[in-house]
């Protein structure tokens, strides 16, 4: 199995599209990624999307890869939920490493604000289990304020430690132009924000987004076709039960621990190593579980951690300079994408918000409540 | 890139599944796969799925994994419309082939008759394309209709020709115990059924199904897990349009024809050493083209063929043993994973309906109107 590499990042703003469509969306993500890389058109992509079906569209890899002109190369959809970039990165990294294909692009593409909000709210929830949770009417909000509530309860974590996650991420987006919530908040803003599902606030959770992302692989004898590859040194992906009544710990995501295992001892690093990490801040909860089982925390001291200052642009590691989930946003089947692609300019030192730099990056994506993850080390 | 060898097939009997749930039924088969690949846990599965979102389900591969007792393994879902088990089994041979994996599980599951069903003709829309196609109101049997109408007063064919095949599937069929619709027919009954969508009549068309299939993957040096692993000598994917007012040739499925030649180079074999295909016959016009793209018949040709006695037990290469999507059913997102898995059963020696034996062995997976086609070359 020879190396992988990315070689080409093309990532839109996140936000509100009322003016592209949902092809038009990804092809400007694909063809910027193509850019990137040199211009040379790929051999196969791989779409990472959840929700198209609220637009009654799938076949997504024939129907982006046609409006790119791109008809007659190969690919298909890969679906993991709010993991869905992951899982399709994985894919991608899996025909490049197979030898089948030279040169594959990873497109992430959701638009969220197609139908209106109950009906997407509804439609995140196909994340979770519709026989044993959907069914009753639990919204996906309402599941993560149930671990919210344990995993404060039981750790003793105060209202103001939650907070300042958004308060970190707000200050991080500012910087970010692709980023979709562009403005700093306060701890007082965000203590006091409406609350979605208690303990949940507004300033606990991502947006709804809508954006594209695409990472254009190649293997080792390709990598000068951009002057800074970046290369795929580990990648783990793991699952667990989509409902969260049967888990055995609440406050736990066994997956995303397996997951960041499992790409850590293919990379060959420990967590100790990772100047600069993306993780899955869908939920302010969600980091914190997620900085805790891929071992930058102890169990139940991250919000601690970041309320005193960690993570922060000159710590290391830096978490989301892009802001995150929850203020660069969530285009939730592009998240995994984003990410990968954020880490990578921070590495090559051409990201366009906060810069960190460093060797080693990281990025975890999450999918369901921590039941489809997967972690990705990247070397400059 | 070393070899990938089918070690395990699990089918369950395609129908009406009432009493099993969509994840009782991938389970069903998951669990058959592994037992005939000798028990071993896998490390990852692919689920080829395209519309469980009709019932609020996203998260497959969680899902089925948990359902099954493996936790932890890695996994994620493939879609490519009805090519759906085609792409997943791209993506479950690249996984093996890259070396990240070395048991991997490819499943298959669809249950369609979960929602009434305006509704999950509906959904087998999202194939076509919804901006350009759905939004007008034609559905997918339309789309294919003015496929069919076109090219049988192009090429003059008749319509007991085209029935001819639905009669032949029905005989294969007959004698499968996993089909659906175990009854032969005449051409009469076939010339007479009801009009879906003119010039398609009831037995032009596959029925609406539920099933799950699976197959077990491995590198070679686990090949002898089972006494008769079949091996994969080539793959090939392709793309085209979704939608149909964009064709050049309304005629053709230059998808399956690309599609087929990658996988004819890869294995280092023609058309004329096939054995034993299973082809993607959702109505008898895709039968029939899908036939010519792969170079068994010539264009216009392939009805007079069939209805000449060609394909046939006895004939080279067999087509559809199996009884087809017309009459072995047609669970979308399963369909490419049943398709294959009767083809590696052909080439054991041990499946259960009509035998055909032989050593090379074909299967075409087809998605929407010939724009997602996955093509696969076994050997015994």
């Amino acid at each position: 199995m020879g190396g992988v590499y990315v070689v080409g990042v093309g990532l839109t703003k996140v936000g509100k599209h009322v003016n592209d469509s949902f092809r038009d969306l990804a092809v400007e993500a694909l063809l910027a990624a193509i850019e990137d890389a040199g211009g040379e058109k790929p051999d196969a992509i791989v779409v990472g999307n959840m929700l198209s079906s609220l637009v009654e569209q799938e076949n997504l890899a024939a129907l982006i890869a046609d409006h790119a002109g791109l008809r007659g190369i190969s690919g298909f959809k890969a679906e993991g939920a709010c993991g869905s970039g992951g899982a399709a990165f994985l894919a991608g990294y899996s025909l490049i490493a197979s030898g089948l294909f030279r040169r594959v692009v990873v497109v992430g593409i959701e638009k969220l604000h197609e139908r209106p909000t109950p009906d997407t709210a509804r439609g995140l929830a196909y994340a979770a289990d519709a026989d044993y949770e959907l069914i009753y009417g639990v919204s996906f909000a309402g599941l993560n304020a149930l671990v919210m509530r344990y995993y404060m309860n039981k750790h003793g974590v105060s209202r103001d430690e939650m907070s300042a996650w958004a308060v970190m991420m707000h200050d991080n987006a500012y910087e970010n132009p692709y980023a979709q919530l562009r403005k700093k908040i306060t701890l007082e803003i965000a203590n006091n924000s409406p609350v979605i599902a208690d303990p949940i606030r507004l300033y606990d959770s991502c947006p709804l987004s809508d954006g594209a992302a695409a990472l254009y692989l190649v293997p080792e004898d390709l990598k000068w076709v951009n002057d800074t590859p970046v290369e795929v040194v580990g990648i783990g992906n793991a699952l667990d039960s989509p409902d969260l009544s049967s888990r055995f710990e609440l406050d736990r995501f066994i997956a995303a621990r397996l997951s960041a295992e499992r790409a850590f001892k293919m990379a060959g690093v420990s967590v100790k190593d990772i100047d600069v990490a993306e993780i899955h801040d869908a939920y302010s909860i969600v980091a914190a579980i997620s900085i805790e089982e891929i071992g930058f925390a102890e169990r139940g001291k991250a919000p601690k951690m970041w309320a005193e200052g960690r993570f922060r642009p000159g710590d290391k590691p830096v978490l989301n300079p892009s802001g995150g989930l929850k203020a660069r946003g969530h285009p939730v089947g592009a998240t995994g994408v984003y990410q990968i692609g954020e880490v990578v300019m921070q590495l090559r030192g051409d990201f366009p918000g906060v810069k960190v730099g460093g060797e080693v990056g990281l990025a975890q994506n999450v999918g369901g409540i921590g039941s489809n993850v997967t972690t990705i080390v990247l070397r400059r």
